[in-house]
């Protein structure tokens, strides 16, 4: 088992990364305020790992509420957390009840919510089964909702006791959830880890195949990375942007197509390439550079291009996303490979070209 | 004007106190993080205070949205809080627009929750237009939606940056309304300012006529008394359990009784009275203390005695409260006029009595 501290002073807690880590009852009871938890799953992720995660809390002395949820980002609302909230009260769960989210970054951000405004905040534990939600989406404590004007408009900052990674259930994730998760993956090496960058090139083929050891290792060094990043700027004021990089290109893919057509990864890939090519305007990478950023992402499976929005609707839909700030359009870019930066001033004309560019 | 720190570290913030607040505008302008502001209030304060407030925002160059609720306990819940983040993203509100609520305790809770989620969090001021809120519900950070199946289940801690509590508004608060807040006011006195108490016993009759000076003061030390508590315990570990003093027991007339029918203030007046009829069973208070107890209250026109919902019910109905934790009733109780105690041990058969005693 590896673990990942995320040091936050008295909100830090530990990551645990490895296989057949939901047997072990223990691990997760020891983390518990009083032996009493409520685990909120969804109905695909319950009847593949919800026994399994029961009978090592039952056998460890928990007991337990169990609240499974519709599946998928159109229940990410107001009224499936209400089924959280229902599930609590009728069982009149306690503010030392801890939430235990069993589930990807949709159960992950609306457990978390709930546990943030349940009775104004009780104990929260993740266990993440989806490749982007162990190397991003559980770490960092930004839980949300979605409103209809608006993705993960409704939120709190709140950090989990622990986070559980087991990796030995990523073993039935879909072949494009595995591939979007990559792209975060990818993000960390892009961003501030050139020699993950590398080990990433090296193995890529490993963890397209599902090979545990390449997955851990994956799953450790991004954390370790969104860690350090998250323990510098816990509410997002400066270098935490840079997690964004390829995001605000890749939130106007995913509305423009309606979101759902398009997986968050997918569109992140195909932003990343965005960024990257303004960055190349702008001087900071060089051909060589681009198209190294180009290869890892082809590898992986992902789009390198995307779809064909027209600039125009492209730029208005980013100007709606919510990391404009007083109007102005900040942007992640890539001052080098290994090495963001953030940037608010780069010309319209130079951001509508590298849209162009990468669209097919 | 008088100011009251309340004192939490780096979310430290004055209450500021007086007469013709409300046309101040630099007042409240110069704690704005941007020119930018969302005023929630509702249909009946609106109509009273909005364009003072407005005129008074404006002219120092602040950049208004309003959102006016429908009125009233019903709505504070999910629904109408979407009103606000409705109104908030249709006119693109970003993080650093703070929201000023303008109100009672229901728009102040209300609008305090969706500044601590809108976008996982944008700055809060609150300006209190009821007794009841300007002594209580602005101080501490508590904010809170309800849910079908609990009041105020639904919430997070998060402080205002400034609360602005102007006593003319005072003037034009229902007769019952006044006097619900006098309760929390003697509140203070009972459970840990006698000298307040003392005050409290000579000047009731000046508290009723509206005096503005002693109204000023009343809310003065009021908000001190609750800012000590507060700083000392901002999440409710220890000592704020104090400010249930009469809490336990009311909420079981109010749930009892059926919410709205009688006024929270109300049945805090009623169970205090039970509350104290328990702590003389218990030996704490003598005849004089407890007579001395229901004096004030009536002084204040407030109801001395809880309905007759019977003693199984009451009992019922407290075990239902929040405030159970682990199955055990905890109290809150005076060792003596001017001191409150937590206590978790009271004999069933003495809560009983107590109850029974109280009800007519
Ligand atoms: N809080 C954050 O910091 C943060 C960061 C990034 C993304 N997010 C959020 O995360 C969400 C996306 O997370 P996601 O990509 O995990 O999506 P998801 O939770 O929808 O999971 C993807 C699909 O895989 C299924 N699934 C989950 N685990 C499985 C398993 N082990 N085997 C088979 N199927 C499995 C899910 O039920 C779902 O159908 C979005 O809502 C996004 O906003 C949050
Ligand atoms: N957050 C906390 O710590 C805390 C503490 C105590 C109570 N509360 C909450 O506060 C709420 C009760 O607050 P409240 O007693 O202020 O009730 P309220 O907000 O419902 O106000 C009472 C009535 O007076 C009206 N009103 C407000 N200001 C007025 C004015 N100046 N003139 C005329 N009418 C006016 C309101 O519109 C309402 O009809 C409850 O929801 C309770 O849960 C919160
Ligand atoms: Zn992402
Ligand atoms: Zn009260």
């Amino acid at each position: 088992m590896r673990t990942v501290n995320v040091a936050l002073a008295e909100r830090s807690y530990p990551i645990r990364i490895g296989g057949a880590l939901l047997g072990q009852g223990e691990l997760i009871a020891s983390s518990l305020r009083t032996p009493r938890a409520a685990i909120v799953t969804n109905a695909t992720v319950a009847p593949l790992y919800l026994s399994r995660l029961r009978d090592a809390l039952a056998g460890a002395g928990v007991d337990l509420t169990e609240v499974v949820l519709p599946d998928g980002e159109a229940h990410k609302d107001w009224a499936t957390l209400n089924l959280i909230f229902d599930g609590l009260l009728s069982a009149r769960c306690e503010r030392k009840t801890t939430l235990v989210a069993l589930g990807g970054g949709v159960i992950g951000d609306m457990t978390g919510f709930a546990a943030a405004t349940y009775q104004r905040g009780v104990p929260f534990i993740q266990i993440p089964t989806t490749l982007l939600s162990q190397v991003d989406s559980s770490v960092g404590g930004k839980t949300a909702i979605n409103h209809p004007l608006g993705k993960n408009m409704i939120g709190a900052f709140y950090q989990p006791r622990l986070v559980v990674a087991d990796i030995d259930t990523l073993q039935t994730l879909p072949d494009a959830e595995l591939k979007a998760g990559l792209a975060e993956v990818i993000k960390y090496g892009l961003i501030r880890d050139l020699p993950f960058l590398e080990w990433l090139e090296a193995h890529m083929d490993a963890l397209l195949a599902r090979d545990t050891d390449a997955l851990a290792y994956a799953v450790e060094r991004s954390c370790v990375n969104k860690a350090e990043v998250v323990a510098a700027d816990e509410t997002e004021q400066g270098e935490r942007a840079t997690l964004n990089l390829g995001h605000t290109f890749g939130h106007a893919i995913e509305a423009g197509m309606g979101f759902g057509n398009w997986l968050h990864g997918e569109a992140v890939a195909a932003g990343t390439i965005m960024a990257a090519e303004l960055s190349a305007r702008l001087g900071y990478l060089d051909a060589a550079a681009l198209s190294r950023v180009r290869r890892i992402f082809e590898r992986a499976g992902l789009p390198v291009s995307g779809p064909k929005l027209g600039v125009e609707r492209y730029i208005e839909l980013m100007r709606h996303d919510k990391k404009v700030e007083d109007g102005k359009l900040r942007l992640i870019l890539l001052e080098s490979v290994g090495r963001a930066i953030i940037h608010d001033s780069a010309p319209m004309a130079d951001i509508a070209a590298s849209i162009e560019t990468c669209c097919s």
